[in-house]
């Protein structure tokens, strides 16, 4: 049976432009799938079906966040005083050996999924830690409250603490018995996760790519966010025509679905390469301003057909929710327009559909209200904010700008509703 | 008889480091002045005070805002793809000319003045609209709450809708009358306010000149934010070396407390001339980058020893917080960095000695827990946030990075309790 949703629907089909429906019904069948969006109920073909209205409610798809780091959870706003090779060595690593400990892990870990989803991310790619054992506990964590991710158990042999460190036949070996857990709805997976160039042996991204090709999984990294990084990559592996080329050679850039978070300084071949590729970015705007790496240009980026999806970058950035990325994402837009007058800057628009649709991409059919997407929704109750008539657009725009986890009143992750209990630690 | 608060207590005397006292005293005097601060109570001479115990709490100096635009209330978070000056006449003007009516301006300003409240902000500098009535209501509001405001009733007769020109005598006779509120305790009291070059004639500048001088009152107003705003400062006062001289020329430039707001682009004549007159400038970071009209660069101001204090700048900021204002200062300064790597990005607690002792300079002794300040301050419950043994500078940048409104447990603004009732409208 069918279930009908009533209220004020808000999505993007396309970059451009919302689709609004002021009091309109969105129909799920049971499997989650929406089946049409429309103002009219009768136009639906939902005779029946129980219809939940959510009064003046604004109601649109949920969150995506294409690449945050669940290890580094302690230090979300810690340290935003070094740049990104020191801040790995002195707060990052050191937090991340703690994950031997799946006690340790399960307190940071339940936490984490808890904050995703209070602030209406119900999709996220993840980066664990080398430990396969929490690994496999935030995957079960994941289940457990019925949200959408890729978790990343985490390559790395080189350049790191030795407790970082793991032998590439056990990091083959960990992540195949992820592979074991129930992944049957595909909402929780693993994805191949080598850390970044930097920090993996040759042997170690041709057991990554070969991971990846063997069970036809997906693919996270980082990717030319730092020019002190890419001229590390470029020694490393200087038969590498660029950064992007050195996974490329692995079967690690787009050979399976592959998100690379960053790409502040992606151009020229690399950026050809991504085209070619179909890579995803994950743009981390929040990040790009506190690591003070550079700001992703991604007026160029889009421009060149890359899909380009958000993400918190938790701890390198410092707040987990997507909506705060799209006001900065905006904002790092408009530091490339000031220095570039023919770089337009982002809409709230485009941002809106990078943070849903494209990011939403990367996990199946989520991220929009088309039929045949996945119900991911959240129902914003935005009473406080909309004291004096605004448009329903500008309700949405004082609500990315203004509004907080306080607002959303319900979160749907596949067309179930998601309840995550208060903390148990 | 004096009042003894215990807290976990952090300042800033200084701008490179945080005074911090685990588990330490403040005493406050009868007319609400700090008398000391100590580890140790018996280091205080109150014997017999009562102490108020905040258990865990951090109990820090309250915010201070030194731009804010109370009449532009309604637009916080909207038409954020505008530069300023279409920004201006498309948003802003039209919004202000409803603050003829102070049915309306009583519903929006006793939300602002709530809100002000809620982020924890005690004392600012505000921009009410030409309105003699409405600005006189928004006095009245703060005075009820107990908190700090310079209320500025704006001089503008140029360059803007009709509805929102005032002759010159008007806004004399308007600014005397609310010189006649009750403004014995100091806490509120109207201050000079020509809009900015372009919305005043001469003759405005002269008369806001005159009062200034006659009245001994504080000036605010807008300096250098944008180019194209310059240069037409430029034609409009061809005989002014530089955009503050213009103001220079009529008086309103540090011959009483003066206030300038952005500074994005002073240099050479104009930064020495501020230095000379010792020129407040109220940083507004989200407005920097949300109007793109560029970045201020703060520590090229700093070195050169000018007092800059920080700003929410509503509208054109989209932001209340003062708290986000520090983590926008710090990332604002990290993109002069990432340009030139010379000029030291902000620390956190520059940051924080801006936001509170720099701040609260411009309203007197307030901002510090030193003896002799007005004991203004917060006491933040970041027990949620606090989860795994953090520092007490740790927690602090915590909170600041990721807390919000809902965990300032208690406001006090010059040593009284400011408890804000719900609104009313």
């Amino acid at each position: 049976m069918k279930k009908v949703y009533k209220g004020n629907i808000l999505f993007t089909k396309e970059k451009d432009r919302f689709e609004i429906l002021g009091n309109g019904y969105v129909a799920v069948d049971d499997n989650g799938r929406v089946t049409g969006v429309a103002k009219d109920l009768a136009a639906l073909d939902c005779d029946g079906a129980e219809v939940r209205d959510f009064g003046d409610c604004l109601l649109i798809p949920a969150m995506n966040d294409l690449h945050v780091h669940a290890s580094q959870y302690r230090n979300q706003g810690l340290a935003m005083d070094l740049e990104l090779l020191p801040w790995l060595t002195r707060y990052t690593f050191p937090e991340e050996t703690r994950y031997a400990d799946t006690q340790y892990a399960e307190r940071m870990y339940r936490r984490f999924v808890r904050d995703l989803w209070r602030f209406g991310t119900m999709r996220a790619c993840v980066f664990a830690t080398i430990h396969t054992e929490s690994t496999r506990l935030l995957m079960r964590l994941f289940k457990e409250a019925g949200m959408g991710a890729f978790v990343g158990k985490v390559g790395m042999n080189r350049n790191c603490p030795e407790a970082l460190k793991e032998p590439v036949e056990e990091m083959v070996s960990g992540y195949e018995s992820l592979l074991k857990e129930d992944t049957a709805s595909g909402l929780v997976r693993p994805i191949i996760t080598p850390r970044f160039i930097p920090s993996c042996t040759r042997e170690m991204l041709q057991a990554c790519g070969e991971l990846a090709a063997k069970y036809q999984c997906p693919v996270q990294s980082h990717l030319s966010e730092n020019k002190a990084e890419i001229m590390m990559v470029r020694e490393l592996e200087p038969e590498s025509t660029c950064y992007g080329d050195a996974y490329d050679r692995y079967g690690l850039f787009g050979q399976t679905p592959t998100v690379m978070a960053h790409c502040v300084w992606t151009e020229g071949e690399e950026l050809e390469l991504m085209q070619r590729r179909g890579v995803t970015v994950a743009h981390c705007p929040t990040s790009n301003f506190n690591v003070a790496s550079g700001m992703a240009p991604i007026r160029t980026l889009l421009n060149a057909g890359l899909r380009i999806g958000l993400g918190s970058d938790i701890s390198g950035g410092h707040d987990l929710s997507i909506f705060r990325m799209m006001v900065y994402a905006i904002q790092v837009s408009k530091m490339h327009y000031q220095q570039h007058h023919t770089q337009a800057f982002l809409t709230l628009s485009e941002a809106f559909w990078m943070a849903t649709k494209v990011g939403g991409s990367f996990f199946g059919r989520v991220g929009s209200f088309e039929p045949g997407y996945e119900f991911d929704a959240l129902v914003i109750d935005d009473s406080d904010l909309n004291h004096s008539n605004y448009s329903l657009l500008e309700r949405l725009e004082r609500y990315i700008y203004l509004g907080d986890d306080r607002h959303i009143r319900h979160r749907f992750c596949r067309g179930k509703e998601i309840e995550v209990k208060e903390l148990r630690s």
